[in-house]
């Protein structure tokens, strides 16, 4: 009954397999091997468009990458303030970004509108030299919330953050987990969108440590690699980043473990709604938020339950927490099975 | 009728004469001559302690100087959501500060309250190394509305800081305006009521380019002349930077300034509530804050009459504009006479 | 014939089982996980010392966040003009130190000597706050030239650079190699001759990518947390950096794995001098530097073998390379065999 | 007899008349007033070039946001060993720089020459994204050994620099005492010869504080506006930055200011010269280094001379003290007056 987050689990079989099958031989380092560039290729294929492809083993270090690259450092990032980037990352975007400014917005759902947007553009814009101007827009897909925007949300912010000149990023630690539940391809989720850069999760989504930074203009990509050497992430042994992606993307695999994690998320909203347990964000990742009474929380452990509680002050402003009540983040992932989600909520019902 | 700034006044001519006097002669540059030595000290006695003194030459540098002494990069800064070094000083605190973030707070008339200040810290505290904490608290005295803090808000909102850890910052780019309105000594208006460092404005009371920052524990202030040499700030003539604060500080001159200043800024006050005006905030310094007809804009601006119109995306929360109303931006300083006063208002009266 | 580099091979198979057997069920993320715990404390053993311990995936970031830590921004660190920070890091302890300096000595071999360090920490002292001053000394071990420095070397560095109060980085990169050449403690080649922090290596020894930041005192580990989360690089999978340097360190398979890879250089360097070959610097762990007959190049390549020709540019002052040669990096591995050194050898005596 | 340095004169007469004359009525702040326009302009003229000018007052910061705008955080800058960036700024060019690396080379009478900068560069290029690749060329004029480069040689290194792709920065803190000593226009001597970006030194000229980044092509100074804010440089009251310009160029006075200095330089050297005592370094500008017996320091203090001894670590390769010698700068200014020259000298002689 492990809900901690998704990177409780290990690695997915098939992301293992490949890891072992690239242990075969010598290979040139830092990316200069024929995995790395397969895999680059591979990824363009994905979305359906010759992108420049950075692969590095941690989320925060593909959002400060991509953040850093698309706004300068007199520059600010509009985001949500509930934001992985803003509350989780320890400042890596205004470390990588020399000191640029995240500017947190609220939004139902964890999701910003163009209204929202449109008006922070107007407040951050102008009066140069004086204030940080808005540079970038970073949404995340799938949200902190669990929450997804549709591919027509994400076209109306990218609408609105490129006529005003801002370029627009994408959060996508849970990137699969989103497109699994859309009926759209991955290019349509993103370029076709208006997405100017991806932070492509995998690690999350089953892999030991690895995302890509998907810049989908090669143009806007100069010096991304001294970037990513400047800042540590270049492998030696490239290939190892580039055999987990391998095994990711291979035959469908990285939605077929998406498709399992989110159909867990559902199955354990279903059964916590079936006992009165209120849900608080729409289910439509792998991502359930819900409001339990504080007396469960040392039985559920007890039996082994692993959760995060969400402290009242980390909440947000739209979810109201009974006096009685504990905001719990539950987080399925591809190692998640049935009988564990059913366990809990059977632990739940029985009170 | 040029109420744009007081930084479009010049050199007060105490101030003046204190430059042309120290330009006799030889000195040692960097800092290293008599007259420096000496105003560092006088500084000290201004504030009734052995104060660790640095001058800088603009508000902008001594208050990311300081942000940057008492947090680290991984570090937050606490501050309201109008406060200049959130809004006006293009990133200078994120610059100098390695990436450190400012938290913007919101709080009626531009203040702070100790309770948003100690919802802010359980917010920003812990889950460490994911979230940024809080570091330092920095409140701006007198605020950019206007107004100011009573000694015993600010030793309120120092203890609530100092019980967490917090370093307490005063941007005092009109300490002189906000002090000529207390009862109390400087002493009192600072470090007696816990803040630690203060941005000591000279160049808004009728300095030409002067600031100084006073770290009043000598200990806290280790190679902070590292960081002002590094960021370009170490006059190499420095006399003349200590020269200013000569002037400045002589026999109250630096009070005589400000109390006229703030005279001004009554006068006007009156006159326009004498017309029906609504005045936004209580006017406690240099500055008035008015609502005026949109229709008088053109006139009095053809009339000479110099302000800055605050548009309606920046005015914060808690103004309310009216439709054919514009909200004015009218600052005073050593400069402004009774009769330009007088003839701006009777502009407005007029209609 | 792959002599390109210790990178160019993969995982060795007991890194390889460890990391297998660390997939198994839930775990914590970002290191609060058991196998983190355990290896942190084997760690702390294997150097006889209650080390803080920080697991990253690559060299260059070990090595920038030891000297972001112990260098700051003002500060100078004293290292070989040939070592791996200043040549080929693309200024990423500039990037983690805020902008401090790097400044390269001269030395045979690729080493210090006490002499050089003494004269180059009296160049770069005083003169605050203008001149950098130096505030670390980072020595490679082995170095990158191959040699290696004897714990009497390194002790009287540590010696001149403690007297001056400067701190000691060993860049450990090839750790392994260099103390499999020596008959002392992993203790005495470090702490006890006064190194502070070691980058401790295990990708080239055989790791996927882990490295580990050892701080052999933990009260200058404060932060360092931060510092490691803030530039991306803590794991959120973290059991599986962990994974690797329980393999790697389990029952001294890290030291057999060197010994090998040394074996391998020896033969080769012996091979080659049986051919009339000048080997340039002294070999100590695993690196041959031989100046071959530029006209070799070609054949070698055609027939399958692979390393790097150092520029004249870049050889340093201390080589002479003759108008018909080429100065030839050979590095061997865990993964190098004698047939395939032998392969070479022999078609270098044909010439 | 003060020859610290030609920054321990005061304000030039001229140029403080100039900073009384701006003190009249209000201006617009931030350089949007008048007279800062007309110095804009009266700089672009003086060079005769439609250059983007930006007014700082160290010249410390002037370099600083020159290197930086020219420079990548991942670039490298080559200069001189003894260059001022590279000895005397505690680090700013890689603060400001974001941590970019300054590449010290050695050159007779601290000046590079086009060999050593072509060596350099093929030192400093590709490898990427290993190695920090250099991307631009600063060179000092005058030097800080008080030469100066010829037309021909800037030309001569700008042509090295560009053919491989680097800016080329002048450090001209004594850019007019460089001038004055050469038959040439401002124009011939930087942007006509290759400079793209000029530090115009006016404070160590007769100046208070002001210096002025000239960017020739105004294409290349996009964003610099804020840089200078966000470093703390731009100035509120502007016009009195402006007003030291405008003083400092008034009908050639900066000219007659360096050539007075230059001519005491001349006369001291002379002077010394005909004592016997050797000078070091052509005397070019106005700064004269002189070995002088270390018996004749305590005499010539006490007869209130003032200079510094350069320590023995600090003088560069090209000097032999002698062991009962001490190296001594001694800078002159437009303050000095034959007077002081002649007894410094009278003094020297009596031994």
């Amino acid at each position: 009954m492990n809900f901690a987050s998704d990177n409780t689990a290990g690695i997915a079989p098939g992301i293992m397999d490949a890891i072992v099958r690239a242990n075969q031989g010598f290979a040139l380092g830092y990316g200069n091997d024929a995995l790395t560039r397969s895999v680059e290729s591979r990824i363009g294929e994905v979305f359906e468009c010759d992108a420049a492809v950075f692969l590095v083993p941690t989320g925060t270090t593909a959002n400060a990458l991509s953040l850093a690259q698309v706004t300068p450092p007199w520059g600010g990032v509009l985001c949500h303030a509930q934001a992985h980037i803003m509350t989780s990352e320890c400042g890596a975007p205004e470390f990588f970004g020399g000191g640029l400014k995240l500017i947190g917005l609220s939004g139902e759902d964890c999701k910003l509108t163009p209204d929202t947007v449109e008006r922070a553009i107007a407040r951050y814009s102008g009066h140069v030299p004086h204030q940080v101007n808005a540079a970038a827009l970073s949404i995340t897909q799938a949200t902190e919330a669990g929450t997804t925007y549709r591919v027509e949300e994400i076209a109306a912010l990218s609408d609105v953050a490129h006529a005003h000149g801002l370029a627009v990023h994408m959060d996508g630690a849970r990137f699969g987990n989103a497109l699994a539940r859309m009926n759209v391809t991955a290019a349509e989720a993103t370029w076709k969108a208006g997405v100017d850069v991806l932070s492509f999760g995998a690690t999350k989504g089953g892999a030991m440590a690895a995302e890509a930074v998907v810049v989908f203009d090669r143009k806007r990509a100069a010096h991304m690699a001294e970037r990513r050497k400047r800042s540590g992430h270049l492998f030696s042994k490239h290939r190892f980043l580039a055999a987990q992606f391998e095994g990711y993307l291979n035959d469908g695999y990285w939605l077929a473990l998406a498709r399992h994690a989110n159909a867990m998320a559902d199955r354990l909203s279903e059964g916590l709604r079936s006992c009165g347990v209120s849900i608080v964000w729409p289910v439509e990742a792998n991502i359930v938020f819900a409001l339990l009474p504080q007396t469960l929380d040392a039985k559920l452990k007890s039996a082994g339950a692993a959760y995060y509680v969400r402290p009242n002050t980390q909440a947000g402003d739209d979810v109201k927490i009974g006096p009685d009540q504990m905001l719990v983040r539950l987080v399925t992932s591809f190692a998640t099975v049935d009988a564990e989600v059913d366990r809990f909520v059977a632990l739940v019902r029985a009170g």
